[in-house]
């Protein structure tokens, strides 16, 4: 057991000396951390993969990012273009497939701190909408650089409601053309990435009219920007929208088309298809035109959202060792920050959701791919379950993962609002996620359509064993209903068979209630739309419960494989034991409501959950040393593995352009002051 | 009725023609808008002069702040500097005391962009802790700018915990001067404002060593920057922090001193005093010294924290009537995203809490008001309730913005992220004011201290009338106690007694339930500071409730003194009903925990808060109007008060230098990369 850890030295003076405060809680071992790595990783040879691509990106001085939190908007984005053409060099040298594993564990590497990523995303609905003949025509060309292409779907004034969307694209028979236009001002495309600057290419979501009537939302590829010298084509109006809250790398961007022509084969046509004379022909269902959203979300997951909650635990978690404050003992020295409940209370529960969430996202990507082919193929019948949950764990991952790295940060104090400690960055990176691909809240509210439909099935067929014909994620709304919890004691509370079922009773009950709320609004002479909009504030507390309760069932479910490693099941047990009772108490009204739940269980939950923080405390670096990021991956002062926070913090600060690049400067500025208002007569306003 | 608002037009195309859409909401008023901004601002006299003060800074194109956003940090200070010299000179010139109501609003006007901020907490420090002579001899020289000031606490290795700091000041009797010095790194002060490039002297504080007997934390006046030519002094190295979450404007900055000496003049001596044989005089208590962060802290509510969340909730409310997105009827025009449910139930707590806070804090200023003098007078005897008070309220308030103005900023969806919305740098800013004048948890925690301490003097004295010598803010804790909540129906939570009670009582079952659980652990033989440790977590949601009843408490009576203005007070009431039920559901448990609340009666107030949303609707407009913050100080895209937000969001981001500075540059990046890629040969790793 006990392993030594992989680590890429930071190559600073610190690098080599580790600091006593933090070796100390690596000194005993309850279980192998490099076991456990390799767990997250999918096994050993991934683990090794990584971490030779990992060294062999950290060996190029191009993707050091230590600079970025100096640099402009300008400054971000030019290293992050020369990064995104560096790195498809790297990729063609050594061979790296294109959706092969190096170019992922490169682009974990660089933090996502590289261009052209929506350029990604155009293949990936490329793939998804076009016909073969069409990937066969487009692919190579963005592979060879030949041309960069954009995702172009939202619209200055449309976002998640596609139907909304303005641009139209109108078939011209004569010309065998579609005619791409923004009608309005609100029809100018807003936030595509890669748009602003870099992009040849864009596949416009349009609203399709052909034969004088509107099919709804198509996707058409749009040359926009010269191939020759890269100045817009006619017709067209783009560029950058200017500073965001983060992805100073990206160039999202706007677009606006005038009246654009682009031949018939530039419409993606593996779902839907216009003939030459401008008859449609459909292919797929309304939701179609939907899929690449679907797999970017689930693809988001384990790649974008998630990482960036674990390495603020990471940050927070170290720091908390080495940080000191105040005694526990008056006659002690000052105790680590992590030996505080409160800080226990902050960070213990981000480290069971990075866990959770990570187990999650795993079984969901293997449901996806092993669903993807049959969709592709035009069997749709598994699209409602996949949809449900890719947007219910979309939005609740995206929303707790901004909670939980928020929380880290805060937790770090001052330091953790200094952009050197890292966590700055991951907040405002995260929290975008909550937004994009989906707004969070009309995502959930999809996840309780969804609910409503299926709980209203189990109504309908009381005979006829409904739950055989319910998606697995929503069985339980068919099980046996517990009235009570069986709790006795607080370590009752220890076993995922009673928190998973007290779970399930709170997502049915809370399902079971908003249906209630929408048939009374109904029966009382409600219109069924303004009901569903009077509904909606318990359509999402349902939603929530119900993407809780799948997150305690699959991080249960994830540990019950784990039993050839014993101690590994033991230590992530109390993760999951941890999320599951914290998740209850901070909702404790749920379970208190209809008694399922006693005040006196609600205690005892209490206790079982105090009782945790200090059992996890022991292992709490190791559990984030297990997720293996590198120091410069982290690109943290509080964070790096050897702990020498201060050191780093101060060093890095001197490198700052604000100690170099206004000295002297204010001198002249006070006395020019000083003496205007020494020569200043009174006068009132 | 409905007079019309003032308005400082914002001077471009659109600011005189308001859209439809907000128009509309503007159209029938049910309360007078223009007195309810006098009630904010203490009197229509107040509104006409802050107004005048606004017109006079809004004219000068020094202050203008539009392309903040466009800003490097160093763009940041130094337009900041020039606005702090400015700013001075307009004061001068306009008669404008130091401490009048005119520089209070030209801050205001000013969104707080402008440097030299910490200069003004040195005065005030210097006001609490100097003798009449020290305050006679510094604050001249600051006022002319014949220095600038910092006030110097925080170090690299200690925040909150004051007694950790680590800065020495021996008292060397045969040159009657004290050595300043840092004997460690992480004894580098660190973070103090203004202090990176612009200060010339800090009040630094450090522990006193006199006569060899260490003595505490006290106040010391270090000139650090040469007056000549601003140049580090002897035995000074200072220099900025780098880069931040926010506060470009301000530089924050460390400082080293080896062995500095001052003469024996520059300690404040107030409260103590080493006379010149080094005997030591204490002439207050041990939390003197505390004294000007209380008086910051109360400040900071109305001048710094609450404006970042009431700003943010106007910019929403104005872009929810304008963002249009799906339909609420099938055949209907995509409808205002303000009449969502859900959006309501995201930014109407956030309104009410913005109304509740803004009464508070003004009371617990006029409460401050009415001791300061009496504690300089070293009348100690206030000083826990205001204490207790003040540094609850700063908690909870900086807890309660950050989250409100996040919530705010995310119900703008995509637009919410880019910063010419206004709303990222709202959330940044906020943000950190839950970390600096005191960390929140460490905070709570002191609340937590006071109330238990409180509730065991209720339990020793049973026969002496215990609630007479409670302070008033705890004097429920003595108070009879109701088991069941009367309400019978849903409208019966829409009564301030009844919630007020409801509030008070979960607050006193949580309090002793923590001092209960602190018992236990002591009567099974735990230490009294390990007991202290492992209740923490029940502490810190007993000061959570407490806090949340004063606010409750506070509204509702100052409500009570709006008879006069029935029209307000209804509409204002409403508000004060949603915060209290708001709360009463996010923390549901807590009143069903001992069956105060039925489930039964849960319902009742989620259907009275439901109601309310709805109430509130229609004038949620004009109650963010109320706040008469000019277009020129929100400085956001989406939320002037005309209404045009996709108009102007379209032309700020054409400013945006990533539209200027890096045209031309791609193409050739592209062409390099894809005639590299041609001519590689494949190599597999």
């Amino acid at each position: 057991m006990g392993s030594p850890v992989h680590r890429v030295s930071l190559g600073d003076t610190w690098s080599r000396q580790m600091h006593p405060d933090i070796e100390s809680e690596r000194h005993v071992q309850s279980f192998d951390v490099e076991q456990l790595t390799n767990i997250l990783d999918g096994g050993a040879q991934n683990t090794a993969l990584r971490r030779k691509v990992e060294s062999i990106i950290h060996s190029y001085p191009e993707f050091s990012h230590e600079d970025n939190y100096f640099m402009t908007q300008n400054e971000r984005y030019k290293a992050a273009m020369r990064r995104a053409f560096h790195i498809q060099l790297i990729a063609q040298r050594l061979g790296w497939l294109a959706d092969g594993r190096e170019l992922g564990y490169a682009y974990r590497a660089l933090s996502g701190d590289v261009a052209l990523s929506i350029h990604g995303v155009f293949l990936k609905a490329l793939r998804s909408l076009g016909t073969e003949e069409q990937i066969a025509k487009w692919d190579p060309l963005c592979k060879n650089n030949q041309i960069i292409a954009t995702y172009a779907q939202t619209e200055l004034g449309h976002g998640t409601f596609l139907q909304g969307l303005e641009t139209e694209a109108t078939y011209d028979a004569a010309t065998q053309e579609f005619v791409i236009h923004s009608p309005t001002l609100t029809a100018t495309k807003w936030w595509p990435g890669d748009l602003g600057r870099s992009a040849t290419h864009a596949l416009v979501q349009a609203q399709l009219i052909c034969s004088g009537a509107r099919r709804g939302m198509h996707a058409f590829i749009v040359p926009i920007r010269s191939l020759q010298d890269h100045t817009p084509l006619p017709g067209i109006t783009v560029g950058d929208i200017g500073p965001k809250m983060d992805f100073d790398q990206m160039d999202n961007g706007f677009l606006q088309l005038n009246h654009v022509r682009v031949p018939r084969e530039n419409m993606l046509s593996r779902f839907a298809q216009v003939l030459p004379d401008g008859t449609y022909v459909k292919l797929g269902t309304a939701q179609s035109n939907y899929l690449p959203m679907v797999v970017v979300r689930v693809e988001l997951l384990l790649g974008e959202i998630l990482p960036l909650l674990q390495k603020a635990c990471v940050i927070a978690m170290r720091y908390s060792v080495i940080r000191r404050q105040s005694q526990l003992q008056p006659s002690d020295q000052e105790a680590k920050v992590l030996d505080y409940q409160t800080q226990q209370q902050k960070l213990f529960p981000q480290l069971a959701i990075s866990y959770a969430f990570h187990f999650l996202a795993v079984s969901l990507l293997e449901f996806f791919q092993r669903s993807y082919s049959a969709i592709l193929n035009r069997d749709f019948s598994i699209l409602p379950e996949l949809h449900a949950l890719s947007t219910g764990m979309k939005a609740m991952m995206s929303d707790f993962c901004t909670q939980g790295a928020e929380m880290c940060r805060r937790a770090c104090g001052g330091h953790g609002y200094s952009k050197l400690s890292g966590l700055p960055s991951l907040v405002t990176k995260v929290s975008a996620s909550c937004t994009y691909e989906g707004e969070n809240t009309v995502l959930y509210l999809q996840v309780a359509r969804f609910l409503v439909k299926n709980y209203l099935q189990t109504q309908m067929s009381p005979g006829s064993a409904p739950q055989r014909s319910l998606p697995p994620s929503v069985a339980y709304l068919a099980a046996p209903v517990l009235a009570r919890c069986p709790a006795q004691r607080a370590a009752d509370f220890l076993c995922p068979e009673l928190y998973t079922t007290a779970w399930a009773h709170v997502a049915a009950r809370l399902i079971k209630d908003s249906v209630h709320h929408l048939q009374t609004l109904t029966q009382s002479g409600a219109d069924q739309h303004e009901a569903w909009n009077q509904t909606t504030v318990i359509h999402l507390q349902a939603a929530k419960a119900h993407c809780y309760y799948v997150t305690v069932k699959g991080f249960a479910e994830a540990l019950e494989k784990l039993e050839n490693e014993p101690a590994i099941q033991q230590v992530l047990k109390r993760l999951c034991d941890l999320h599951a009772i914290h998740g209850i108490l901070t909702n404790s009204g749920d379970f208190l409501h209809d008694s399922f739940l006693s005040g006196a269980q609600v205690d005892m939950a209490r206790t079982a959950y105090l009782d945790l923080l200090c059992l996890i405390r022991k292992d709490a670096i190791l559990l984030t040393d297990a997720f293996d990021f590198t120091d410069q991956c982290l690109n943290s002062a509080l964070g790096c593995y050897d702990g020498n926070v201060y050191e780093r913090l101060f060093q890095w600060a001197q490198k700052s352009p604000t100690n170099t690049q206004v000295v002297g400067w204010n001198y002249k500025l006070r006395k020019k002051a000083e003496n205007r208002q020494r020569t200043l007569p009174m006068r009132n306003i």
